[in-house]
């Protein structure tokens, strides 16, 4: 392990984490509330960085292993400072309900233990809406984009955090795909920001629900969501940008050059898109007796399911009364989630093609045992390793959901709350139901569970590997 | 495929299956009750199978693919014919509904459309025990029993009968291996009947208990179960002897020929034992303020986690009323089961035990990529096909309980009730949670619901292939 390089990369990490507290910084001078509790926090970030990241180790080479602890580190460390202006500012008193907070929020998951959102201060607030942001395309890929670093160190980096099965590079270079990535997500959201003004939203609002709309996150300034708006308009428009950030950005990128053909070839966003439309259809035609109007039927239903499906988790309605069938779809649509690529959490599109591809083949070849079969995505044969990744890593998910639910259990709630909190954190979404329904909220888990969950997000968020090497002894060994 | 040979097998099931009516046809003679149903369908079964079991067909040879049909097709004939008696009596008047019963009976599932069970005739009541005994250790491998056949045919009929990842034989000749497992059942079956005597259960009730708890299916004589016994000697004899069905028979093989040290080396054993005992400490502790004695917690507890992890499904409690932390260990024993090899369903302890080594195999591989590591079963290393085909066993698994939960959600019951439903169904269990826990039934599902409960539990006895296939057009291509 290269403990050198390891703390030279922390450093930079939280150096970027102070640089982007500046921003609650402005807005907090903007309204009028007091800076102090981010400008602390940036002192204390600098003063602990500057020996870090003062000096370039000699050896720079980082592995595999390096890699995944760095990504491990580095959201352990930005989660456990930024949860500081929370506490600081008196907005969340306990740190570890602040750390909760805050992992949600770079997770993308948008599950809360705060009961009343609207009397906290504007900066504040701000900060909770901008980690979604931060956290939705990556630290890591951030850092990549702004530092020039080896090709090869970097693709481990990449690796450890961008989800889904297959991670393609768009570019030879890893610093210039870095770019590419947060140059379409900056668009997309200003595209958002200015779309959501001319449904005449304030400024305010506009920015820090589009900030929780591109990272899929689901945090919102307002009590009762998006539904507090009562603006039709931005429901449409809210619903679908939350799918265009759960679409693989490396379509955007095949749109920009027009290799259209790409587009069309590409399995997992047709497959994606018709779950999308049949769920849509499904829960209109279910709850359409709810609504006064066919136009508020399908409205509702569409954004239900763009907000469960793309794990973002903003709320117009509570789906927690909808009929039992409405029910079981957005449970699946929670643990299925969107595309590989994007900025969305769940078991990714493309990992349950390959799960449900590699399930025919073995029937295949159970009726015609010397058959050879291989599995294809996209038209290209999938090598047998991918096809054993996938299976391995859905064992470990159901292996961590069953974990997790055992250990809530404890708080005594019931099974449908434990389980639907587990997989809203384990998947980054952020509302389940029962307790921790739309309308609820996490605080009354004890702080065991709290942590345990805050685990479970990153864990999601960075799809495992990451955090459950820390665990592995073999991490920590002497080469 | 060569139907002529599987018309022959089928043949033969049916004349097996109208020998075994004869004894609840005397059962019913000898308390009064008119064995018409039983002769009737004895009378159809006998003339619908000798055209077909006349003559030995020319062409004997089956291969994976038939083996797979045969089963499948066996199970689904015994249980059409099986459901007659409950409709001719009048015991259970629409077919679907006796199809229901009947499928629960042969996969040793005991979920039960019956809401009042002790008003039926005790023939009747004979038969639908019975069912669990004879579907326990298998139809197929009884027909390999007492029939001579080729010992590679035999094989792929063995294999796609008796549950686990890996079919040891316990001798080369399949014959014999077949031999020895009814013989080792039969002795315990009958052990067990002469214990509950002891206990001053009446003789009637003694056999039809027995049946079930060898079957670790679950049906009772008794509208209360086997709390309705008030006998805690017979609550610890058939607590104990559950899990005596749930350890894998080539254990008991071992113990005979005295090679303790093979039983010793067994992992899924100890593993399997651990559980039980972790599950019962932990529940005892949980619930403990539920119950006026030590003891009757401790008993209590035992009988769940042990009715439970052998997917038996008798009850002494309602355990829909205990704590979350206790239900939610409930609720993964339920998918857990028991030992491959054994009566009980679920996912089984072997599969489950190479699923975890092969997850942990994987994090020391992202550590250590140019690592070479074997997963060990026993000491022994395992084939990587194997690992193949558990991974591939657990993505069929949750993809059929996703699937089944969503159909059943039509019928407009809870997630929980659906969920645990189809979970008791899948692992052949019997009770669930809810509307189906340990004093419900399943009356209220529609029939389309009830089939597709029925088809879940053929499909988890048979462990998915051979019923997968069925629908798989490379089965019924010409080669």
């Amino acid at each position: 392990m290269n403990y050198r390089m390891l703390g030279y990369l922390f450093g930079i990490i939280m150096l970027i984490e102070a640089a982007l507290m500046t921003l609650p910084s402005i807005v907090s001078l903007i309204f009028g509330e007091s800076p102090v509790p981010f400008l602390i926090t940036i002192a204390i970030l600098v003063a602990l960085s500057l020996p870090l990241a003062w000096r370039k180790p000699g050896d720079m080479r980082i592995y595999a292993k390096e890699g995944f602890v760095a990504s491990a580190g580095a959201w352990i460390l930005l989660s456990l400072f930024g949860a500081l202006p929370f506490v600081f500012s008196g907005a969340i008193p306990n740190y570890i309900d602040a750390i909760f907070e805050t992992v949600s929020g770079f997770t993308t998951t948008g599950a809360s233990i705060l009961q009343e959102i609207e009397s906290l201060p504007k900066g504040i607030l701000f900060w909770r809406s901008f980690t979604h942001w931060v956290g939705g395309m990556g630290v890591l890929v951030f850092m990549l984009a702004i530092l020039p670093a080896d090709n090869g160190q970097a693709m481990h980096l990449l690796r450890a955090e961008v989800p889904g099965p297959t991670k393609d590079k768009i570019v030879p270079k890893m610093r210039q795909t870095a770019l590419i990535l947060y140059g379409i997500y900056m668009c997309l959201t200003l595209i958002l920001i200015f779309l959501l003004l001319l449904t005449k939203m304030p400024l305010y609002d506009s920015i820090v629900n589009a900030f929780a709309t591109a990272g899929t996150g689901g945090f919102s300034v307002r009590n009762a969501s998006i539904g507090a708006y009562n603006n039709p308009a931005a429901e449409w428009i809210i619903g679908i940008f939350m799918l265009v950030f759960g679409i693989n950005f490396n379509i955007y990128f095949l749109l920009l050059v027009k290799r259209f053909k790409d587009v069309f070839k590409n399995e997992e966003l047709r497959v994606f898109l018709i779950i999308c439309l049949l769920a849509t259809a499904a829960i209109t035609l279910n709850t359409i007796d709810y609504f006064s109007s066919t136009g508020d039927a399908v409205r509702t239903a569409f954004f239900q399911v763009s907000t469960i499906v793309s794990t973002t988790g903003f709320a117009t309605v509570n789906f927690d009364l909808w009929p039992s069938f409405s029910k079981t779809i957005m449970l699946f649509l929670m643990i299925l989630g969107s595309c590989a690529g994007s900025t969305a959490g769940g078991l990714k599109i493309s990992r349950v093609i390959i799960a449900v591809k590699n399930m025919f083949r073995s029937i295949k070849k159970t009726v015609r045992p010397r058959s050879v079969n291989v599995v294809r995505l996209d038209g290209e044969a999938l090598p047998e390793a991918t096809l054993h990744v996938t299976a391995n890593y859905l064992s470990i998910y159901f292996a961590l959901i069953v974990a997790v639910t055992l250990f809530l259990s404890i708080d005594g709630f019931d099974l449908e709350t434990n389980l639907s909190a587990t997989l809203a954190c384990i998947n980054n979404i952020g509302p389940g139901f029962s307790v921790v329904g739309p309308t609820g909220n996490f605080s009354g888990f004890s702080y065991f569970s709290k942590l345990l969950l805050s685990f479970s997000m990153l864990a999601g968020r960075l799809e495992f590997m990451p955090l459950l090497i820390l665990f592995s002894p073999n991490t920590w060994k002497r080469n």
